[in-house]
Order: structure tokens, then sequence, then C-alpha cells
């Protein structure tokens, strides 16, 4: 899926990190929501509220997940979910164009 | 109006300027479009190919319209036009957050 349809878009981006990363809600017919964000070259601790999807549309980042020791790289079309209420890190040396889901 | 509703948008962003600007697409149900925007510091020149309408939403940008001398200082809310074929430049010194429309 390339896009999505029959949603809202808020005109307002949602600024993290001095800008590093920033973010555009999508609200789905349904109520529910995703972000498709943006990360320029740095390394960033997110906290979650919710379980979350997160995608990698472009670019590439590195992971460290909770509770591990190592971090992974990944590229283009991998993604991975977190918890709610926990912790995880991404380093990105390039960009990295993602989507986010919440559960 | 602080969304857009009934729209289609692209997951994958378009970067400009090694991700220093990156936008999102928005598809309109008339079949128009729109580009949800953020810059981050620096200093870019675009060029057009239609007549543009810039809308700054967050952050704050100078901006250099074509055949001026003088740079103008925008702050959220404010926006310009540009017509179809020429280039402009933008200084950024925090973040620009943008609304780009089409005509």
């Amino acid at each position: 899926m390339s896009q999505f349809d029959n949603v809202s878009v808020l005109k307002k981006a949602n600024v993290y990190f001095d800008g590093k990363v920033s973010s555009r809600t999508v609200v789905f017919a349904d109520g529910s929501t995703k972000t498709l964000g943006f990360m320029q070259p740095g390394e960033f601790e997110f906290a979650t509220s919710q379980k979350e999807l997160m995608e990698l549309n472009g670019g590439s980042w590195q992971v460290l997940l909770p509770g591990e020791s190592e971090w992974q790289t990944m590229q283009a079309g991998e993604s991975f979910t977190v918890d709610a209420n926990v912790s995880f890190q991404v380093k990105v040396s390039e960009f990295a164009d993602y989507c986010c889901s919440y559960s």
C-alpha cells in the first residue's frame, strides 16, 4: 500500500528534538491514527505510551529495542514493534522516513 | 482550517537537500495536490514548475522572492506566492513547517 486513502491529515507538524524528528498525524475513518515521520541524522530515545509498529519507508536506521544490548540495522521495508510504556533508541546516519502505527 | 479531510496521503516522503527538506504529498478528492513540508536549518533554492502558495504553519523562515533584493522574515501564519518557472530562496534558522499549494 503506497498511500492512505479517505483520511484526514493535520496541517501542523509534530516537532521533536529541535525538529530533527518531525511527523504528520494521519486520522483514519475509524478514529485510529498513524504518524508519518522523518528523522534527520542523530541519536534519539523515544518513550511509548501505546504499542507501536514502526515501519521504515525510506532511508535506514539502527534500533536498540527495550531489554536488548545489540543494535539492529534496518533498511526501507523493515519494521519493528515496541510495547506500551517502554523506551527505545534510534540512530540515524542519513535520514529515516517512517510510519508509526499505534494500538 | 487545522486539518485536511477526505484526502489521500502518500506513505513515502519527498526528500530534498539530503533530507534537510522533506515533504508529504496530500491528494484531494478533485485530484489537486498539496505538500506538507518540513525544513531544517539551512539555505535552500527552489525552482517552481507551477504557481505555488507557500504557507508557514510553524517555525519561521526568511524568503528572497524572484526579482527582489531584500529578504523577508516570516512567522507562522504568514505566506507568499510564487509564479511558475521561477526560483526563490529560503533561509531557515530553527525549523519551518509549511504547506505548499499548487495551481
